[in-house]
């Protein structure tokens, strides 16, 4: 079973490593992690991005399921490329896992940016005076909801780890759930069944 | 042809007005605009953002189309929310459209907006040391090249324009697009065929 590996992890100045890691800890549970690294893409040749987004499409097409690394980037919110993946893959009907390894909510994040005021009727707004979503939740209801839906509830540790961006506790959390969603039914016991007995 | 209207525009004081200017100018081009605040939830009961997350994703199943709102939100990308939907639609295999009311790079914006470097390799960073997608695109690229491969590539101002949370002038060119590729084929003229002739 193949595992998509989403996430801002190719921006990092390890991003290789990580993504080494990431597939190692699937192949521990009995899944190949297909990282977008994997693909050999000449960044400076001309249609290089277009040529990326083909070969990540091809990828998420040929995997079985998504965990996606939803902690946090440039943002209240997560990575949006890893985002667009996460919805592709919703869309496509595959199993949806993801982490953040960030612990606060997503109104406690915008809180912390920018300027926040309190509308009339008590709604929380920004400072261009937009609704700013607060039902508790880690992400903008589509990403969390969407894991709710289409695979499993987003995972998050209790406590900050000391270096989010290596921290993968909670992405061999996501990568267990997957194998133990994905495993093959067990097999039927050897007992032979009636009509097959009948024949002997 | 039903066209879902994806965008932070939900998150406006008069976002109820806006939907309606929207789904104005779907109707003037023969298509009817889906609005995920036509869905009545009511946002302090029990369970809402499920039930926000389960209409929104039931009317993109009933559309033929998805026009994004991708103008950049609380950061230097789009809003989470309507990326997801993006990708959702993307993967669904319907047209996709989208606009952004910014005129700048994804790279200039991340620079207007935090300290950026250039590493030993001349690759773009930020303050955490993370690579800056630098390919002059818009946006990330999974957002870009998904319109591209899955519909029409993103409309965009040529400039800024005065007010980008309501002018619709970017909508409307996305809406007659998605006019035209949805477009039922001419019907074939009203000449009798050679099988109809010889029945007479």
């Amino acid at each position: 079973m193949k595992i998509y590996l989403a996430g801002p992890d190719v921006f990092l100045p390890d991003a290789v490593e990580v993504g080494q890691r990431k597939a190692a800890i699937c192949a521990r549970h009995g899944l190949a992690g297909l990282y977008p690294l994997d693909n050999a893409v000449e960044l400076s040749a001309d249609g290089a991005s277009l040529a990326i987004y083909r070969s990540n499409e091809a990828m998420m097409m040929a995997s079985d399921a998504i965990v996606a690394n939803l902690t946090p980037f440039r943002g209240a919110s997560a990575d949006a490329g890893t985002v667009f993946e996460l919805g592709f893959m919703a869309g496509r009907g595959k199993l949806c896992l993801g982490y953040s390894n960030d612990i606060w909510s997503y109104t406690e994040r915008v809180r912390r940016r920018e300027p926040v005021s309190a509308a009339g009727d008590r709604r929380l707004t920004d400072a261009d005076g937009l609704w700013i979503e607060d039902f508790g939740l880690a992400d903008n209801l589509m990403i969390v909801h969407g894991l709710d839906v289409h695979g499993c509830p987003l995972i998050a540790p209790r406590l900050p780890p000391l270096d989010p961006w290596h921290d993968l506790a909670a992405f061999e959390a996501c990568v267990r759930l997957a194998a133990e969603r994905l495993a093959p039914p067990p097999k039927p016991t050897a007992r032979p069944t009636m009509r097959a007995a009948r024949r002997r």
